[in-house]
């Protein structure tokens, strides 16, 4: 891990940070000034005056994303400020364009109160045809993307919810074909109920799965438990009517364990009181929740985790690149349960022969952009 | 023009805009998501988190200035909207990158009150390194920069003011050089009481310009004149004690004119009442104040504008693209009327031999931008 550290610093420093602005066509004379800037540029000006959608014709307007966060919620580190988020930010901009030729613009927000934010991304927004919501903790950010989709009409994607239950879906219905369990019949347990373990909830429950219970560090969530906030309630109402107690109770007898959480809580006895082949998402980041080799001793038979440097990597990375891809060539604001599912049902048909270590596509297949894009822009 | 039209709106659309995002170091193998991504990027993330100023040294904020607007006085074409102002906001940064490297956001906001842009504005001030304030209508652009620059630890530069004002202190230096007439007794007529009249007005009597008059739509700004703002009732008490009427009768026996308002407004007899050698800058865009022809016949001696097909071009390029490069590399927030006074006694030594069409440097003078930079960082 140090050597790790210093290398990702060095990889940081040399070139002070991950992105930076380009020009299309050089300003090298007169000419081009002309044109670029006074007097050309005031008739750019005049047409998306006269009609303000040419704004994508004249301006990298309809290829632009910004990837905005607070601070509050970076990676597995917490609340670091806005700052210490910009990293991030940068990375998730250089992967956007990179993989799917998007530029994003990372905007990171010195103000905490959801009411506050939501009015600066709605200023913000008319530069953009999209917005990523990133890192900005849970349950504030519901109530951030739910007023932004509200009052705006470019697609809204909160990529710490939605990004990751697409993510694990993909991966779940290749490790459910591999074991021949039924997503009606199936036990799930999903542990962490933050941003992504209350969106994946969600999808599965649209995807088709029918028994869920939700663990949060209070224990396990049911309809009147308390220290929930409404986003829980609501998971909880929606999902596990008996079960009570802790994570221990909870996967006892499941067949699927979904870790969104923190590193380490999930043990071998846990695992051993599963039912028969196991399947363990361990996603978080950098610890996942079981350590691989633990899981295999205690006879998981798929294990995914967000790490790279182990097989099935669950990452976000598969999916929006794509995502905005579609969204952005096919002017689509809305990204509904239905395309999420179809997204996540293309990406585990990437993977042509599927195994216990082999669930998810590589990142770096080609195809992976495309298809994300296209199953969002053709329904 | 037409010509010009057709040609400046199918440059803006060919790419789609000016600007975009680039990578510093692709990402073409899971050894680069692993640094620029996570796991690595966590530590670029808690180094910042432990000590915020290295947040210049693993990310680009230390190279980067938002440039912002509300689009409320774009150009010449007033408020035309946040939409219609990002061609003139990509441009600005197309103009940055390619004369001085450095990496400008930019950012149309959908917001006109003046308290919510400053709140916007201090928000997003973590991500960059400078801001650089354009096209935001008089008065509320004074109030705006007023308050940024007491809100925030970077620079804050409003260029409609500041980069209009030491660009035509520049041109004047070489002009009254030519005339062979002391600042200290020169008749100046500054005719638009606007973002940019007001800081000229400010400028030029922190330079040692004695005998000021301003005139606005009203006419003649003087102590207690009616229908002004208090910015303008501010030049007005400390600049005309005496004259009243319009434009006609300010520029009685006056040495200079800067025009920075509309077009057509300055009349060859008006010219002819002028001292001897007048010396005019019309710099409405895109129509001057009077035709050079015009001018030429009426007597004028000096002539400049702000258009770049016609000798004596008064252009912010000149300034903004250095000043913030001076800013940024010498980690300074703060431009005294001191620092805007050598910036433009620099620029105006650049000229080797002045004459009557050869006043202003060229924008593509390489050694413009370095002059700029040094005089901000090297007092």
């Amino acid at each position: 891990m140090d050597d790790l550290k210093t290398k990702a610093l060095a990889y940081h420093k040399k070139k002070r940070g991950k992105i930076e602005i380009s020009v299309k066509n050089p300003i090298l004379a007169k000419e081009d000034l002309r044109l670029a800037y006074t007097p050309g540029v005031a008739f750019a000006c005049q047409a998306i005056a006269g009609d303000v959608s040419t704004d994508r014709i004249y301006t990298n307007k309809g290829n632009s994303v910004a990837v905005i966060t607070d601070g509050t919620a970076v990676l597995g580190l917490g609340d670091i400020g806005p700052e210490a988020a910009i990293p991030v930010m940068e990375g998730k901009s250089a992967i956007f364009k990179s993989f799917a030729g998007i530029d994003a613009y990372p905007i990171s927000l010195n103000e905490k109160d959801p009411k506050k934010i939501i009015e600066i991304v709605r200023a913000l927004a008319v530069n953009y045809a999209g917005v990523n919501l990133e890192d900005i903790s849970a349950p504030r950010c519901f109530e951030i993307e739910r007023a932004l989709k509200k009052l705006l009409s470019i697609p809204v994607f909160h990529d710490d919810q939605h990004g990751a239950a697409i993510v694990v879906l993909a991966g779940l219905i290749n490790a459910l074909s591999l074991v021949k369990k039924k997503k009606e019949e199936i036990q799930v347990v999903v542990n962490g109920a933050g941003a992504a373990g209350i969106a994946t909830v969600h999808l599965l429950r649209a995807y088709g799965v029918r028994h869920i219970i939700a663990v949060d560090r209070q224990g396990i969530l049911y309809p009147g438990a308390k220290g929930m906030h409404s986003y829980q309630a609501e998971i909880a109402r929606l999902t596990n009517p008996k079960k009570r107690g802790g994570l221990a109770e909870a996967i006892r007898g499941a067949d699927v364990f979904i870790g969104l959480s923190v590193g380490n809580i999930l043990t071998k006895s846990m695992v051993v009181s599963m039912a028969e082949k196991p399947i363990v998402f361990a996603a978080a980041n950098p610890t996942p929740e079981i350590d691989p080799k633990d899981a295999k001793e205690a006879g998981v038979y798929i294990m995914a985790t967000g790490r790279s440097d182990y097989p099935n990597q669950i990452n976000n990375a598969l999916v929006f690149p794509g995502l905005f891809k579609g969204l952005l060539s096919a002017k689509i604001s809305e990204i509904t349960p239905g395309t999420m599912i179809r997204i996540a049902e293309n990406l585990s048909k990437l993977v042509r022969k599927p195994g216990p270590g082999n669930i998810m596509p590589s990142l770096f297949d080609p195809r992976v952009v495309k298809t994300v894009a296209s199953a969002v822009s053709k329904p």
